[in-house]
């Protein structure tokens, strides 16, 4: 199908772009020695999944068991589940390895730990399991000196579970926007999860697997001593707060939303879109940034920026385009009306790709020449 | 299934407390004497919709041909079809209406308006068209008063469309938080539109509906003088943002999200649970009110409210839950690890019930008794 012959609200994902990013991430892990394990809740999408494998990714990072069940059922069988495992879910992660597939899971207590080793003895299993690491204070994890690491490692080690490493995620490179500040953070991530690794070891724990990553920090790091694999997610298709935080050019951005103009108001100097938060999604992630993209950054069809214009507000099914009115249009502002007629077709760059790409059923994949194929995406957990 | 069983994170809906959110709202249109057609786009689940036809409702409004194409399918010909439409969108609603579907298309532009009367007279089909009137300068529409609306008017009536009437949205109810503030706007959106069918007529142009309605304008409204039907949705489920908005009590709001607890931060005060914002969507629509419920405000299973704790933070799929630290809480503040320990499920009641329930393939229908059936809702466009 050709771009114009899309019904919109439509995901696109520009191909080539995507392919350069995945080209890029593949070449910095190459460099620095490490293997890499793509995060694939980013797009819930088998297509990109195997344009990621191709380019050399082992293994897979998912967020919910059902992405570990659709891509092992697609053929992947290395899936790191890198969500702290609670024992209600067991039964579920337990059917997939019965089933073949090599699912690892994480921890950071001891409660959950000992309901891994008290289901696996009573079931017969074997399971894998890392234990997270915090090492940016953002979100879960046990930091590297607390004692919490090695009682974790004892329980499952002596328990009969596999002790497969560590992992960490400093997801607080989101919030920086400078090279150095990045480069100085992937070293925090990087010694914290390296040292998490030998404090384990030094106590006669096994510990494989030094796994850690974001994308700014995977982007950043210089060298990555003592790491075994890098995780990152949303570097396959970039987004604004990527291009913010300093890892993206503009035009690097791979996910856009196909939208048609639908209406003005031409005295407010609003052209309105059938994209609205329902397309674009709630996520305002540039809001505290240096620059504020509102709900994402218009471009023509072929791909071309639109400096000067933003979508300001967005209600269910209507996005507001207007001028951000700070001088940086390319053209003498014209009629809001003529320069964006009624069924005009543009592509919004979004704020994030992972929210964005999740209220979608599918992805067009847009080819250089214009046409398009369409790659489903999953839904739900 | 019991509600223990549910696998987390889930979208729950109270059965009950949605039975008496439709019957207050019907109840209220009785009163004002008017017809009811509620907007699906709250839930877009068949189930729920039901529900509102069982109790009085007289059509339905959708926001996607989806949705007109779903609810149609599942045997409901009265569709107001309630986004601006754009010329590339008229074979998908032709084929509906020659289906044998009663469905009313929106414009609000000479533009739309012509290539309507065209595609109509190229097919031989009397299209029904509304004009979008603007009450409250928020979104799409014509002001009363403006020439276009007889222009627009003109160009239907004059070229074999019937103009079924004037609809308009007062959505800026949403920034409102008085019971006066909602009577005034519901007064205003009602004068304007009613402004606007009688200077259609008085043009010799026929108008015989007038429609208006939010939630919070519907159910504040003293009198509907003129006016023939109303148009709600989110009311059928409530959300936290409409609590701030006043029209609701936070024990009348039937969406929640069911979440376990996963993880803790203790030295933080961090309980982590499995419900982030690709559960909790990424709306912050209470962040800009009088009370910011971050991403959401826990509850117990049985739904008892758990004042002085918030969903502060998400991932993903991570929650942060912690302590507003405003005094609220009724227990004396414990350990967080004991107050929620691992595998401890709660209830998150959400922001904006539109948003929340659009992350979900389904929602679980929970009875008094405590079972629940799965209800689906659809996704995409």
């Amino acid at each position: 199908m050709k771009l114009e012959q899309i019904e919109t609200p439509a995901a696109l994902i520009d191909v080539a772009r995507m392919q350069k990013n995945i080209a890029r991430m593949q070449a910095q892990m190459n460099t620095l020695g490490v293997a890499f394990r793509p995060h694939v809740k980013t797009t819930k999408c088998i297509d990109v999944v195997r344009a990621q494998i191709a380019a050399g990714a082992r293994g897979i990072t998912v967020s919910t068991l059902k992405e570990a069940e659709a891509f092992f059922a697609a053929g992947i069988r290395d899936i790191l589940y890198a969500v702290s495992m609670v024992p209600a879910r067991l039964p579920r992660a337990f059917a997939l390895r019965r089933q073949g597939c090599d699912l690892k899971l994480v921890v950071d207590n001891p409660t959950a730990a000992a309901a891994i080793a008290a289901f696996g003895d009573q079931h017969g299993e074997t399971f894998e399991v890392w234990i997270e690491v915090d090492t940016d204070g953002h979100r879960s994890g046990i930091t590297p000196e607390q004692d919490t690491l090695l009682e974790v490692g004892r329980i499952l080690h002596e328990n009969g579970v596999k002790l497969g490493g560590v992992m960490t995620h400093a997801g607080s490179s989101y919030e920086l926007n400078t090279p150095e500040a990045l480069a100085a953070l992937a070293e925090q991530e990087r010694a914290g999860c390296v040292r998490a690794a030998q404090r384990l070891r030094d106590a006669g724990i096994p510990c494989p697997v030094v796994s850690v990553g974001s994308t700014p920090t995977a982007l950043a790091a210089a060298q990555l001593d003592g790491v075994t694999e890098v995780r990152a997610g949303v570097y396959v298709l970039f987004d604004l707060v990527m291009h913010n935080v300093g890892v993206c050019a503009l035009d690097d951005i791979a996910l856009s939303v196909l939208a048609t103009v639908i209406g003005h108001q031409a005295e407010k100097g609003w052209a309105i879109l059938d994209a609205g938060w329902m397309a674009m999604s709630r996520d305002r992630g540039t809001s505290k940034q240096a620059h504020d993209f509102g709900y994402g950054q218009p471009c023509l069809l072929n791909g071309t920026l639109l400096p000067g214009y933003v979508v300001s507000g967005a209600n269910q099914e209507h996005g507001i385009l207007s001028s951000t009115g700070d001088g940086s249009q390319a053209d003498e502002t014209p009629d809001i009306t003529q320069r964006f007629p009624i069924g005009m077709k543009l592509r919004i760059l979004p704020n994030h790709a992972c929210a964005t790409g999740a209220q979608f059923p599918e992805y067009h994949a847009v080819s250089p020449d214009g046409s398009s194929v369409e790659w489903q995406r999953f839904h739900g957990w």
